[in-house]
């Protein structure tokens, strides 16, 4: 099980410090966590992984049950010895990606029927199986299945969502007791952009009990207002003594944000897409390598950064690089922004407790961090 | 300039032990170089180009001609600075790969008119153009334009080549001597498979003297047999006190056979490029890590192996990382190929030092190695 403790907050705007400990780990909050799909961090190796000062890996109980198999994982010892990797692991249930990425499915009171985006075989995952699945890869935190719904979507459908999405999540949490609680589960707040139903949601999962909770369905292309307004009710809903957990956003002013909303935890595939694209984050927002202007820049990405990229290449060989499809490129730019997002969230967690947080967005409005 | 010396050769079969010193760095040989051909070894960085023990990279003229340019590798500080790479670098002209790439070609007396594999832009480089290049790129071995012949090619074809090769040489040197020989010139033994023409290269090349000899034009689809008798009778024909590289070959045995016919440095991207497809040396031979049997194999690719993939990874995870495509089960293969082959290198060379040739052949044999 996870432990939690908050170190300082802010009554002011809810921002709060704390301290996640994941077996005998030690991992501050605010915490970014990148991406592992398939049990990597594309383009890193674990101790790259480590040097950019990752903590926590995302990983997908979805993807790993396709490939290679949480029987095969299980078998080789658990998802950290069978990867290398000694922080901590958090799986998504992957109810997202089904829903993203299948062709056909259906919900049913009992689960998720749905067909493989890799060979069409047919698949049905209870919310039980899913919590067996994680508990098998054995993550250090994991998710229940749950009902996403797009942006928009109506009051109805949204409620018929969040209806499944709580009935899931007791089962869930039925299941996961019966497990020995070696993991921790979390609830997922559902409820779109509707108040009652978040409100609804997060009172229900509470009434459940969970060591932690997340805030689904945001980021997923609606305005960035309509988020806001919909985080802030949100994490106002949630209990103060656990950690909060938004999933998918990763952008360094969307993270600012939802940090001053009272958020701890965070995963994107941004940072590590962006940089597979040769998009890296720089202070004052996101630059192209590719760009005719770094041609024959022989400075870093980013001047002063201390990141493996930084400290020993040219925007011109890294530029280069990309141009010859050079699979360095993407592990130089995937260090640098995974150092730079990390960072950033460390430099506002200092400025958090420091009582510097106004100067720390002022810099960040004024493009110097 | 580079310097060399034997440290002790076998008389009786031709094979030597040297050392070569290049920008002050010792350089044992025989001598693997992984290949970069656009300045970068694929898929590694040069911290672990290092670990694998590597000395000396092969990079390509032609290549770089194209892109970035040369003209920007020396504005930047010359490739070494270029890449981050401290060790040495022999840069190829590109002439095997203007003949196998280029989609029109045409040789004239003056030197080699070709379209740009890559946009079908004309281009014509002349000898002296290509130690131009190369002495801008700034590597510490270069070699010259010369014409490879295909195999089988006949008696007056790969004479024809022959003379310009020749010729193409000594406008090279006298260029080079114009550089003030901060690079070592390289002259490449051609002439097909036909004794009398090798040794008419030999000769002219030597007359035109050297800091070292490559032996070009082999390894390209040939018989074995044809090769080795080709090999055997051209390093016979080499100065016993220069550097003899023979170009393209790097598979273990080869490399043991060439070796003990007197060569000492070695290029090909086959650990490499096998690397990518999942293919990896072991001892014995090669294993295909994309083979069900490594399935649920928690063993690494080798016992007993000190690279950074076996010293951390199962051969279950990399074939997982394989089937997700996963850029890191490119990287891992990479790094054993690379050290399993320059370890390979280093332990003959030993085996040679210590008399133990015979022993480490019959190991070898044996699938002991």
């Amino acid at each position: 099980m996870i432990e939690f403790g908050i170190e300082k907050s802010c009554t002011r705007t809810g921002a709060r410090v704390g301290m996640l400990k994941i077996r005998g780990r030690k991992i501050p909050t605010p915490v970014f966590m990148p991406v592992g799909t398939y049990a990597a961090v594309k383009t890193l190796s674990p101790s790259e992984i480590r040097e950019v000062g990752a903590e926590i890996i995302l990983s997908n109980a979805y993807h790993l049950h396709l490939r290679p198999g949480e029987k095969l994982v299980k078998s080789l010892g658990g998802i950290h010895r069978f990867t290398g990797w000694d922080g901590g692991y958090l799986t998504d249930s992957g109810g997202f990606q089904i829903f993203s990425l299948s062709p056909l499915r259906e919900i049913t009171a009992a689960g998720l029927r749905f067909r493989s985006h890799i060979d069409g075989s047919e698949h049905f995952l209870t919310p039980e199986d899913v919590v067996r699945i994680e508990t098998d890869i054995g993550a250090d935190i994991i998710m229940p299945l749950d009902i996403p719904t797009p942006m928009p979507s109506s009051h109805a459908e949204a409620e018929k969502a969040c209806v499944t999405t709580i009935d899931w999540a007791t089962r869930s949490k039925e299941a996961w007791v019966k497990t020995g609680d070696v993991t921790s589960l979390f609830g997922i707040v559902q409820g779109n952009v509707y108040p009652d139903l978040r409100e609804k949601c997060a009172k229900a999962l509470q009434d459940i009990d969970f060591p932690g909770y997340a805030i689904g369905g945001l980021s997923v292309g609606e305005e960035k207002k309509t988020m806001y307004e919909a985080l802030g009710f949100t994490t106002g809903l949630l209990p103060a003594d656990k950690p909060r957990y938004l999933m998918g956003v990763g952008a360094p002013g969307d993270i600012l944000k939802s940090v001053m909303s009272g958020v701890d935890m965070f995963d994107s595939v941004l940072p590590t897409r962006n940089a597979r694209n040769a998009t890296v984050f720089v202070p004052g927002g996101k630059m192209s390598l590719r760009n005719a202007a770094h041609k024959d820049d022989g400075s870093p990405i980013q001047l002063g950064c201390s990141c493996y990229a930084c400290r020993n290449f040219s925007r011109a060989y890294i530029r280069h690089l990309f141009n010859t499809r050079e699979i360095l490129a993407y592990r130089l730019a995937t260090i640098h922004n995974l150092h730079y997002l990390i960072g950033f969230v460390t430099g506002l967690r200092n400025a958090l407790l420091n009582g510097k947080t106004e100067e720390f967005i002022g810099r960040f409005e004024e493009g110097g961090l």
